[in-house]
């Protein structure tokens, strides 16, 4: 028996689609057991790993290569919310059997634009079938300077509480697809969408959070569970005024016509903005070198003492949700 | 609202089943966003992910503990075949939602036993739900000695070739799950399925490895296969005689009642055993170090200038399969 003729399909998929994203020498072009990485001198690696399944994260239509954006992405927000860069990435894969050269073709084309994008290559991976839907597992390495991982427990009373970008649009944007009805131009429509379909992570704010936030995470199941996951880390309390809470001209518009949808925006998740806190001597630092990043930054109110994280209305009172952040279970 | 309020389901989830594993202070208890490792000074790092699926992998009705342990050791085999020992992991799960706390109980369980048993503590992890089977990824990260990790490609000719453990045994142990009828004892019969519910990574060989071989990959997709991609990375031949390759008792009993078991016990997979290479002079110390691990290790043939990887029977011809090794695709 020739080796030549030992080939298996599942080797040529990997050699076509995924070979070409495998760039760093220590990935040895996907054709060995594993990959070999040198950590860099003086620093700490930060270790995330997050799946996305279809039509749990995902909709079945969605082009594959936003399917593979969205599945680096989520990982790549994490990081930057820690303050690290990447340095790369495994890949686990199980597929359905009706998918074909086509699907692969594309989804290998969206990991590559990002892994370009964000500088990380592909480590290594796995391929499988599945009789359940598409399942993408990503597990993204990073790093920081030695000790300066940037943690959700170190907000302190007085802090200032800031969030990048706008929260709300993609949770509004999936109600879109599931057929929700808002009076909206085509242009605030396509915008949710997409803040839906395809995350911004944070990457360009990675070293302003580390040289100026207490506390940071990336907020992906919604503003108000994960602030107070946050809140109780740090082991203290926060007001936040819910007038700050930067909002999108689109979901301005949606809620102007359909208030209870504030809810939705506050505590339904996929923004993979940051939120982080930062101490009060250094917010003007904090804003400017955001400013400098080109990434827009808000603050919306500040860390108390005590427990709880309060979003509070015009009125000063608290409000309560049905439901503070995504949960799967 | 009270920050108590706020702890999903799924924050419990993980804090009652998996908090418990992550015993390293850089998981910081499963209660960030990603976790910080330290890598080892003089190391490199050891990357590979591998994901099983239910109905793919393993069966439905495996006990959850064993679904546990076979998650993580896939991984471990491969760290193992490489020299390196084992660091940590991370964990992706997705679940349907028919699976309750009983199970949760039993995989968390099995996790913890071989997270203790092989040195690797959780790092951190996701949860999902999926309208899919249970689907498990895990990225485990080990480390070697910097440059020491054992790659496919450095067999030269003259290497012998050797395997550890028998080969075989998990492919007739699922025929056996899948119905197949032979005549074997009890014991033999719950030999060969147990060592496809329960595969056992040589880990013990790691430095065993490191120390003596010139190439080495673990056997998991079917020897004949596996052993050909060596052969390739390394641009290098070999004559394997077959009559050498090691079979448990249990095999040996199947193949003499069903010679064509031979070939499936050659390349069905699910071995999880080391095949590997040593240069000559280095071959008896190599046997002495894996006996002095407890691993049984078998010379089974040599390395030859050319391609092709031949399986020799004992008329000196060279055998020819349908199908080299298992294929997803």
């Amino acid at each position: 028996m020739a080796a030549r003729d030992d080939i298996s399909a599942e080797e040529r998929l990997i050699a076509r689609f995924f070979k070409p994203l495998a760039t760093e020498p220590g990935a040895l072009a996907l054709s060995d057991d594993a990959a070999v990485l040198s950590a860099p001198a003086g620093c700490d690696l930060v270790l995330k790993t997050d799946a996305i399944v279809g039509g749990v994260h995902f909709f079945p239509d969605d082009a594959a290569q936003a399917v593979a954006s969205k599945a680096l992405r989520v990982n790549l927000s994490d990081l930057a919310a820690k303050g690290a860069r990447p340095l790369g990435f495994l890949l686990s894969l199980a597929l359905p059997k009706e998918i074909g050269e086509e699907w692969l073709s594309g989804f290998a084309e969206g990991l590559r634009g990002d892994s370009v994008l964000f500088g990380c290559p592909l480590f290594g991976g796995d391929t499988d079938r599945t009789p359940g839907p598409i399942t993408i597992s990503i597990a993204m390495i990073g790093s920081v300077p030695t000790g300066t991982m940037v943690q959700r427990s170190g907000a302190k009373p007085g802090d200032r509480v800031f969030v990048s970008g706008t929260i709300g649009d993609a949770a509004l944007g999936v109600m879109l697809r599931k057929g929700k009805q808002w009076k909206l131009s085509d242009a605030q429509r396509q915008h949710l969408i997409s803040r839906y379909l395809l995350p911004q992570p944070r990457s360009a704010l990675a070293e302003v959070i580390r040289a100026h936030a207490s506390a940071s995470m990336d907020v992906s199941d919604g503003l108000v569970g994960d602030f107070a996951k946050l809140c109780r880390a740090s082991g203290v309390g926060a007001d936040i005024e819910v007038a700050r809470v930067p909002l999108s001209d689109a979901a301005k518009a949606v809620i102007a016509s359909d208030p209870a949808a504030l809810e939705s925006a506050l505590t339904g998740g996929d923004d993979y903005e940051i939120v982080c806190t930062v101490p009060k001597a250094k917010c003007a630092g904090f804003s400017a070198a955001a400013g400098a990043a080109n990434v827009a930054v808000t603050e919306m109110g500040e860390i108390k003492t005590g427990e709880g994280a309060r979003f509070l209305a015009q009125n000063g009172q608290p409000l309560t949700f049905k439901q503070a952040s995504f949960s799967h279970f």
